[in-house]
């Protein structure tokens, strides 16, 4: 990965963020829990409490693929009984889980779809590996929807992969049951490997009265399906690093299996533990209630609050735990998001992540103007945040 | 990494290891600590309860290259002034630590030195990612001996890096200072990067009367030198995934945090908190103390005890957690050390990485007989195991 681009949202975070600063634009439920605060969301605090007793635990590596425990709690995620233990391999958060799929399976010269906009990593990676990337725009001006007419315009004869975010980062949109289901068909009959990022599963906040719930794409039953996902989005406890590839391809876990022994050996003995009782049955539920809960309570203040001030546009979304909405100048026109975000850093200490450099591929250009807005954090948290980016946008100081 | 060769080492152990195995090679020291034996190993127990309380840790992303006291508790590892808390990566381990170095320096075409025998990701990694790699052979009729003169041969006009590994795993030998120093001299001439594992520093068990230890290369102020180490090895908790890269040159920090993005985020807060303790003043001491007390005691044991067995023989060495033996069939021949250890954990479930599969590279072919023999684990555990060896190689059944 020598020739790797920038990873421009974390250096961006990384780089104006301090111990004061308060993250607009985090997809992580704030304030984060501690192990204390997973005993008293659990359905029986005394059972979690003793589960998370650790200070008899033997600090040894582990289990080479994750403890059997925590690749059971996984496995149960998923209700196609073919989908078992064995089917799981834990690594240090989605971030490892992610570089591990594409490190095992990607060469030079492959081609690549990815959907767009998206968590950058999901291409970048592929990029420097030596492949060829094309973007599956989702369409900005219906609501970030996916077009399959576009999906089957990208396919070629030699593409390896199709690679998907579904709920999307950044842009809060959702694949349907009927869109999953129509790239699968297009996946098995062009025999390509489908990669889906799924860390922000199950967060679905707002669906339309009677819809279901898509399901993951790995009850497909797909051989060549793949996916990862983690603890830290959907159930908000990022301080543990745990994640996880699933598969039903022996000869993918195989692989993945390989890459892992060069970069992780095992994943910590005590995030594994606290990682499985989070996704036990006892937690799993109140987890995600709990953001289910803060975005439900933030976009219904969302709505009303961008209605009064225009120079605030966002088309509602309906699942992850982030939106886009878009900055206007007064005059109607979009902000520069970068300046914009610089500015406001610096005189609150408040941080947004400018979608145009952080989502943005250079030469795709559409994302000018918007941020990302996290919708996880307590409802105080983000009215503040809020109000203090209309005074802002108000104040107009520097801004164009 | 599409074409990395299998990682020997870690897929022999998956393959032959379950709960109840000795593991006779392992490099870690057993019985394993937990927090309750990190407390009551350390000089100030009630401080280390405390450092030690994780029930309220808040469970965030923590800090993007380790938390200030974790990098604080590693730079003071260094006595070197210009090593600061800056000069310091975590990394989930020092196998992501080896990982993301090679990942970020090596491209196709590079040429590389490194040091063989050696843990395989040392060299392999870089093959997978297009470079020549030569070894420089340590002289296994002296000791496993670093030669000087073999160095200088190995070192080409194009030559990028050399990869040591001192201690070494899997021969227990070391450089000693006038070889580093050496090594120091030849790299700076050459404008070579200079990259070491240092994991089983400072394990030095047995030194010559009044021979100091060496330093870590780090000490010596050189830019482009490179050392990785971790929690794992001589401190004894390989539970807690912590390792780290340390460097001098902001040019290589700036590259190894950019891929650690795409790898990492960050390492387990709860690990970070752990790694800090151990490697404070309070714990650090007691915890190498445990390990070079359960060294000293098996290598005086095992002094003896090959004396008694002629179908074992041993070179001393100084160093390390591990050390090499070699097995013999009674008319003297090496053994086949795979066919044996085969055999042996079969029998006996006691198991013992074969070194020509773990550690031989093809082609090279001078390990057949050795095993690795891990030599900080509990003496009676040690003995145990030697025992049953020895009976096993009397017995002489199937073995050729």
């Amino acid at each position: 990965m020598y020739r790797i681009k920038q990873f421009e949202l974390n250096t961006w975070i990384d780089t104006h963020e301090n111990h004061e600063t308060l993250d607009m634009s985090t997809t992580v439920s704030s304030p984060p829990l501690s192990i204390d605060g997973l005993v008293d969301l659990s359905t029986d605090p005394e059972a979690t409490r003793r589960a998370l007793s650790l200070n008899s635990v033997p600090l040894t590596y582990g289990e080479p693929n994750g403890s059997d425990s925590l690749q059971h709690s996984i496995a149960s995620l998923y209700t196609n009984s073919k989908v078992t233990s064995e089917c799981i391999i834990t690594t240090s958060g989605a971030v490892a889980a992610n570089h591990i799929v594409f490190s095992a399976l990607i060469r030079p010269g492959d081609h690549i779809i990815c959907v767009y906009p998206v968590y950058e990593q999901l291409y970048k990676i592929s990029q420097a590996l030596g492949a060829e990337v094309t973007f599956w725009k989702l369409d900005q001006d219906n609501g970030w929807s996916a077009n399959m007419h576009h999906l089957h315009q990208a396919i070629r004869e030699d593409t390896k992969m199709i690679v998907l975010c579904s709920p999307n980062n950044p842009t809060g949109a959702y694949l349907s049951s009927t869109v999953q289901n129509s790239v699968l068909e297009l996946a098995k009959a062009h025999d390509i490997i489908l990669m889906a990022d799924e860390v922000f599963r199950p967060m679905f906040h707002s669906l339309p009265n009677g819809e279901m719930e898509p399901v993951s794409f790995l009850e497909s039953g797909y051989e060549k399906c793949i996916v990862t996902s983690s603890c830290s989005k959907s159930y908000g406890v990022p301080g543990i690093r745990v994640g996880w590839i699933a598969t039903l391809s022996n000869d993918f876990l195989s692989r993945f299996t390989q890459i892992r022994n060069y970069t992780t050996i095992s994943v910590g003995l005590i995030d594994e533990i606290i990682a499985a009782e989070a996704l036990s049955s006892r937690c799993r539920q109140p987890l995600i209630q709990r953001s289910l809960d803060f975005a439900k309570a933030n976009l219904t203040f969302l709505a009303e609050f961008v209605a009064k001030h225009p120079q605030i546009t966002w088309t509602p979304t309906r699942a992850s735990t982030s939106t886009l909405i878009r900055l206007h100048s007064k005059d109607g026109s979009p902000l520069n998001d970068h300046d914009f975000a610089l500015e406001f850093v610096k005189a609150n200490n408040i941080l947004f992540c400018p979608a145009s450099l952080c989502f943005e591929e250079y030469g795709q250009g559409c994302l000018q103007g918007y941020v990302r807005l996290g919708i996880v954090m307590h409802p105080e948290t983000f009215r503040h945040g809020m109000e203090k980016l209309a005074e802002f946008l108000e104040a107009g100081s520097g801004l164009q």
